[in-house]
């Protein structure tokens, strides 16, 4: 599955995957993209949520050294309270070079475009238009995209949540106003499609990417991206480190259809050698304002790691494992002082509201273990999480809140009941969580059941986890398996919380398998490939895709057959006939099977 | 990962899958069998719970031509109530002959071995012996197996299940005698290892296998069941159909050390050509007879697919699915009659207690998709198995009941509490369930978060899917990704429980990780091979296995790394040391991370 690796110099567009998935078409309706799946039957075609943004549109002319079309500049200009500025000057560090060393990969041509930012005294964000009442094109288009287009059809248990059986623009606005929704959108990441994460919205998924040691070039870079959105990721966090950080980044967010997410306090750690007793603020607010600058539409922020709870963490199995959260523990022991992100926090509101750049409230002190879980630590610092939400809310900057983890199921929906509580409804954002910690290079599995489980419960984003997860680096595979694993889990979450755009697909795929549409059943799979792929294995013949058996029970013998016959028997009943009459018929039809004798295979001509 | 098909004709005991998984080693403690994983860093080693028969003793001798020892032969003759006698006479149709063919296959050598029924007048199950009072040879050995040697850990939410801190030989048998748990042991089945079925005790799990039309050779069959129990199904149900199949389950149950259990109206319905209609009482008896003597230690029986049942599934989007219970319904209709298997279930109790041959009430009309969980259909045969099952408990006959299927996560504790009720909290063992229909090709996935909540929930044992389910037959690797997302599900569950057997294992998993033991960490696994694969993939350097980093931080910056160091800060907390004394303590701390800069890597000769 690995692409491969062309001469890293050399910006090729041919290492990006292109095409619609098969028996998919992309489709625009308004502008708003989706998947469409056109069905055999004279079933009317389904039309499902697309993240993969114009890679999969045929007509579309991708050329990476371009980027993509600029869908939101009119409507942030139109706005008229930004300004187009100069910008932070480049550094060599930005790219974790040292003075004098020259860049390996090629720059991305802005083509002289230069950053935007809010008016002085302006505010751009989408929390401050919804509060003001404004109902921006980005929600419009949320709106639509979240609908798709579908009536009502409910049957779930929400948790509380308030899922409308329509969603309209006026919904969002008000979801966002609540502070319960959020839309990353920086102002200079005008290539977005809007979307939305909230609990009263589709769950979403994030897929995390970084660059490799080996780089290998600009273009494999994108082709992450894009290989992420492919298999259905809402949102991509860009972890990468090292050098060509600040360039791999501008190439990423030029091309990228969705929003990005990034840890600032990595790059600043890069800035500083590596050595985190070095970071100070002025190094981090001015990592902050490079990474607003380039358009990155969410910053996880680990200011909730309070020097105060580091003893917390004390006599846990596994300590602190996030990277962040270990970074500014470091920092607050070797200063002995308040956590600096805690302590400039308003200054970063400040900031992040010039640009619309969401805060991502970072959990450093989540369980790294099923012992860890909803320990004093972790609980600590969700209610600080709670407090910076609240003072974000004061500069109506947009915030989601970070989670585990690793957390058994028993302690799941504690997790989520004391989110909801201490942080106000803000969205809540979840790696995982894992449900037990015994199978490494499976964590993709152990985890897809706790998300599957907090997403029910309210979560808004699930943060995917690959089967390399403990071990190594994901590849390609990895990466799919993960996105995959969890959209699954996203959607059993949506079923289960009885959103109304949820079931359609699943009536559509077994109404399919029922009457023996493989290619619809393969065409309405969440991995097709995959789907088809595993059917030709045991009946590659292309007459089986029609045939009215499957390889399970065989030709001779098939359960879906024989209830289609059981059906039309027992369909009397409900058309208001009697007893007798029903036995009647189903005498008539006990006499027809009798005359088939075993013949319940219709050859494949009689099918269809 | 597919082993090469031999010569069809020759059996070989070279095709068996040997040796223990890497790192861990077979022990047995008064004969009963574990997996111990030893530990560096001085850590005690952690005996797990071990399905896989002798084939991962090396120190056995395995020949497949003589069958496993006979380890319960003893104890069954013992108890003085059985008798040796001629048995059946063998037919052409029990191998789907017709008269004059020959078999293609070789027979397993009985070496005159008779089958063995009870007494006349004695009932020789175990829930008899349990309700008697008696603690047989069987539950002691479980009590041992289900203990693991362990202390009280407890944790957890076990919605009304009773388990205990310690698992005694008179625990087991009352949970037996409550017909709570189950222990399938067919008397002519001596070759097992007593396990138990039931909510109080470990989450078990059930692989299917069958043979395939290109039938390779016996050696290849008992593969299957080798492979299956060697990642962690605790029974195996041999679903095989067509020519053979009376051989090759000889030669299966001979070798296999798990109870072994079947659908016996799927070898009927071959006696009569594959049409249901001409199935009869006598042909299905006389099958149920044929399997006894075999020492298939449960069936699946379809006697709650009652004819008024029928018409419940006709507003279904997918009808009848289950095989069982559209070829039930098909002779229903086809005669217009009660189902044989309902009318003649006391004849049914009264052969199935002279060989303790346990009941797993199939359910037939189980949904086949989202759209049909939990309908009338669905709990009108619950009922009616719940019924079954009281007349079953008259004859001491061994119980549990089979469940969806597909069912919505919201849905599932509906399942779960309605089974418990209907049937008396005899064991329920449900086939996932699929959380969501629109994943073909990763319904492991979409299954395992079902049966993860359904095993918290109280399900005993839980059926596994494979990647391949709706699509086709599943391969070696299906198999094994089959059973280990469902051990992570019934582990899950059994962490969520709080069962006092299951933490330690992810603790140690947990420390290992914390301390850098990448050994012990694959050896821990659930699957150590994958893990190991994993891991080198990114670090192949064997000194990287002892590196107190990982690749996702790497060498320069590592959070478990620093998280030990704040952990050794912080401690003093708890020492009783007073907060000046702690500041005291960081700040000499932090003057070493200021001296050491970023040095926080440990060269590996410094490690372990």
């Amino acid at each position: 599955m690995n692409k491969p690796v062309t001469n890293p110099k050399h910006v090729t567009n041919d290492v990006v995957t292109r095409g619609a998935l098969p028996g998919s078409r992309k489709i625009a309706v308004d502008g708003v993209p989706f998947r469409e799946v056109a069905l055999s039957g004279g079933e009317a075609p389904v039309r499902l949520y697309d993240t993969s943004g114009p890679y999969t549109d045929e007509t579309v002319a991708i050329d990476i050294e371009k980027g993509l079309a600029a869908l939101r500049r009119d409507w942030v200009l139109a706005r008229g309270d930004v300004e187009a500025y100069e910008g932070r000057v480049r550094k060599p560090e930005d790219d974790g070079l040292k003075r004098g060393e020259l860049l390996s990969v090629p720059q991305f041509d802005r083509a002289g475009r230069k950053p935007l930012r809010a008016k002085a005294g302006k505010n751009v964000t989408q929390l401050h238009y919804a509060r003001a009442g404004i109902i921006t094109a980005e929600m419009k288009f949320i709106a639509a995209r979240e609908n798709l287009g579908r009536s009502a059809l409910r049957d779930g248990n929400s948790f509380g949540a308030a899922i409308p059986d329509e969603i309209t623009p006026e919904f969002v606005r008000d979801e966002v106003a609540r502070g319960r929704a959020i839309i990353p959108a920086n102002i200079n990441h005008p290539e977005t499609e809007p979307m939305i994460i909230g609990r009263n919205f589709l769950t979403k998924v994030n897929a995390n990417i970084g660059n490799s040691i080996v780089t290998s070039g600009v273009a494999e870079e994108v082709e992450k991206l894009v290989w992420s959105i492919r298999w259905g990721a809402d949102t991509v966090m860009d972890l990468s480190t090292g050098r060509h950080i600040h360039t791999i980044r501008e190439w990423i967010v030029r091309n990228s259809p969705v929003p990005i997410g990034t840890v600032p306090i990595y790059q600043a750690l890069e800035k500083v050698g590596g050595i985190a007793e070095d970071l100070t603020w002025e190094i981090y607010r001015d990592t902050l304002v490079e990474q607003c600058e380039q358009g990155v539409d969410y910053f996880t922020v680990h200011a909730g790691v309070r020097l105060a709870h580091i003893p917390l963490t004390a006599e846990r199995v596994t300590g602190i494992v996030s990277r962040g959260g270990s970074i500014l523990a470091k920092w607050c022991l070797a200063h002995h002082k308040e956590n600096f992100l805690y302590t400039h926090f308003e200054d970063i509101c400040e900031l992040l509201k010039q640009y619309d750049v969401s805060f991502s409230l970072g959990d450093g002190l989540r369980p790294g273990s099923i012992a860890d879980a909803n320990d004093h630590a972790q609980f600590a610092e969700l209610e600080t999480l709670g407090e910076l939400n609240r003072i974000a809310q004061k500069h109506d900057v947009q915030v989601m809140i970070e989670g585990p983890g690793h957390v058994p199921m028993h302690k799941i929906k504690e997790n989520m009941d004391r989110q909801l509580k201490a942080c106000d409804e803000a969205p809540f954002y979840t790696l995982g969580p894992l449900t037990t910690d015994v199978a490494p290079g499976y964590d993709h599995i152990t985890s897809a059941i706790g998300a599957a489980m907090i997403g029910w419960f309210g979560t808004a984003m699930l943060c995917y986890v690959t089967p390399k997860e403990h071990l190594g680096l994901p590849d390609r595979d990895d990466v799919k398996a993960g996105v995959i694993a969890y959209r699954i889990a996203a959607h059993a979450a949506d079923l289960a919380k009885g959103h109304p755009a949820a079931r359609i697909w699943d009536d559509a795929m077994s109404k399919a398998r029922f009457e023996f549409r493989w290619r619809d059943q393969f065409a309405l799979a969440l991995d097709p490939e995959t789907a088809q792929a595993f059917h030709d294995e045991t009946l590659p013949a292309d007459g089986a895709k029609v045939a009215h058996f499957c390889s399970m029970c065989g030709p001779k013998f098939c359960s879906m057959k024989i209830s289609q016959e059981v059906r039309d028997v027992a369909r009397g009943q409900n058309d208001g006939l009697s007893t007798a009459e029903i036995r009647a018929a189903m005498e008539k039809k006990a006499e027809e099977f009798r005359e088939h004798g075993g013949e319940i295979y219709l050859p494949k001509d009689a099918a269809e």
